[in-house]
């Protein structure tokens, strides 16, 4: 029988590859988004139907949610470093909404939600790595207090109706189609500034360490925590297992594009702790998974896109954006 | 010097005999409630300026703020297990408006924020009692996740803009002037019942366990909170540190009322969690805070109160209350 997704926040990095993907699977996705529906070629499009409204509508959601026994959360109002500028803002549009979306959902086929929640923000600073889902969560941005605070009504809705979750706690994902937007991503920043020719911006003197998972990797579990049929466990490390510096990925890039980067070093951000580096362990034991695209694999395939699209905004704004296959 | 307190919920059970304290203590208290002025005869009133208006008023609050060194944060909308009935109102109401409050503060005098979170609820089903302030936090109501997320948001804050605070998580706060409306307290609503000889309610077979604590007692450590030099830890249980069962409150009423008491059984809430006793190690290390008055003579002087106040309605809403000196 053909499983009917609900992807909210589908026109977004994450949620447009994992439209894609779940299409190619042949679920049926009902695809929420603020935007226009996304130019993106290749892969089953007519599987996806697209339903522009906002995730704080509950006529629109009510509607969207009929026959979805799968919904995938991906909404973020924010970003982390922006979000402690208007830290309420977050709140309002994306917690509340969350409530909401979960009170009819109790009235509806749905059966299980995954939430995709921040593994560079809950925990703060780490006392160690890699990070175990069971370090306290102590975020330093209200972006990562309001992901937490979305987990928690998670498991409260599914102690008192039963409703499933996974959250997927993700490190920092990259890949094509990443938006350069809110201070998003130092890979697409980076690589959209080399390949425009321009000096990339390091905050802080680039001794951060992040753990980087390719887009496609972060679909995968996404898809393989909405099909287990057994979750042993609900909150779950989506991550490479490994740390790499701010540096470490500008030589990278460098590598690849075979330009000399100019570097712009700029005062570190509080919002920035000093390292991350998730433990996966668990989404092997939970999920059965593990990154599979090798790190110089995912660089190298994410630098040709933005060496194709983002050199020509224009283009970027007219044609359809082409993914491989 | 003297110095000026501002306590929000000053017309609460907790906030009422918290203003007292301070007063007596020669502190400026600017009291800000939604009620009017509650009549509390006895202690030093004249210190105590009243504020009538609502939490979220941004205007009376940056007023209210103005001198104030310290802050306590004693606002709650709901009760725990009247939360999930319309989980997201609590979260309008007090999160985000606790976020302007902190908005506010930035730009205040203000030092410290004293908060009262919940003891009973923030943990959610313990794996070990006694609990202590590192364990997990999975709360089972809205009302436990609403006051979680406030500790975030002070943390948050702290780290931010380095404004001091303690949050203490406080177990089964009973006493004088408790209400029982809104499904707190179960020693008030077994007290109100007996002095009204109306049968107490007990939700599931009596077998919970609970921490009780004297409101004496939690001003104590209110006060020593918001006075202590050096705060080593930010998050501090307060509690008795013995647990009690739900038939052990209804028995030890019954004798202090030589009534016998009628018991009606009604079926298990699940918000309640079986057991929680409350670890109060840390409130010692750092506040150098025991409780100090013993059970039976709080619950005399409980009793008491409830036999001479709640059982004439009229008299409770037209006369002063009286507190015992």
């Amino acid at each position: 029988m053909t499983v009917r997704a609900l992807v909210l926040g589908a026109g977004g990095f994450i949620g447009t590859h994992l439209c894609r993907a779940l299409a190619e699977r042949d679920y049926e996705v009902v695809a929420v988004g603020r935007s226009r529906k996304p130019m993106v070629c290749g892969g089953n499009e007519g599987a996806i139907s697209w339903v522009r409204g906002n995730f704080a509508d509950r006529k629109l959601l009510q509607r969207a949610l009929e026959g979805c026994s799968v919904a995938f959360h991906l909404i973020s109002d924010t970003a982390p470093a922006l979000s402690n500028a208007d830290p309420s803002a977050d709140v309002r549009e994306t917690v509340i909404a969350t409530v909401q979306f979960l009170e009819l959902a109790k009235s509806s086929d749905l059966k299980r939600v995954i939430f995709v929640s921040s593994g560079g923000t809950v925990y703060g600073i780490p006392s160690q790595v890699p990070i175990s889902e069971t370090a306290p969560t102590d975020p330093l941005c209200a972006y990562g207090i309001n992901k937490l605070m979305i987990e928690k009504y998670l498991a409260l809705y599914s102690y008192l109706h039963a409703l499933e979750y996974c959250v997927l706690r993700v490190a920092n994902a990259f890949g094509e189609l990443q938006s350069t937007h809110h201070q998003q991503g130092v890979i697409a920043a980076f690589m959209k500034a080399t390949v425009n020719g321009e000096p990339i911006t390091i905050w802080g003197d680039g001794s951060v360490i992040r753990d980087y998972i390719y887009v496609g990797d972060v679909v995968d579990a996404l898809v393989k925590a909405s099909e287990v049929a057994d979750l042993s466990h609900r909150v779950i490390n989506i991550g490479s297992g490994t740390g790499m510096s701010v540096l470490d990925v500008a030589n990278a890039i460098q590598d690849i594009s075979a330009h000399r980067l100019e570097k712009c070093f700029t005062p570190a951000r509080k919002v920035d702790v000093p390292e991350i580096v998730l433990d996966i362990g668990r989404a092997k034991q939970v999920l059965g998974w593990a990154p599979s695209t090798p790190w110089q694999t995912a660089i190298e395939r994410t630098y040709r896109w933005y060496d194709l699209h983002a050199r020509d905004r224009v283009r970027e704004q007219l044609g359809p954006i082409c993914l491989p296959g």
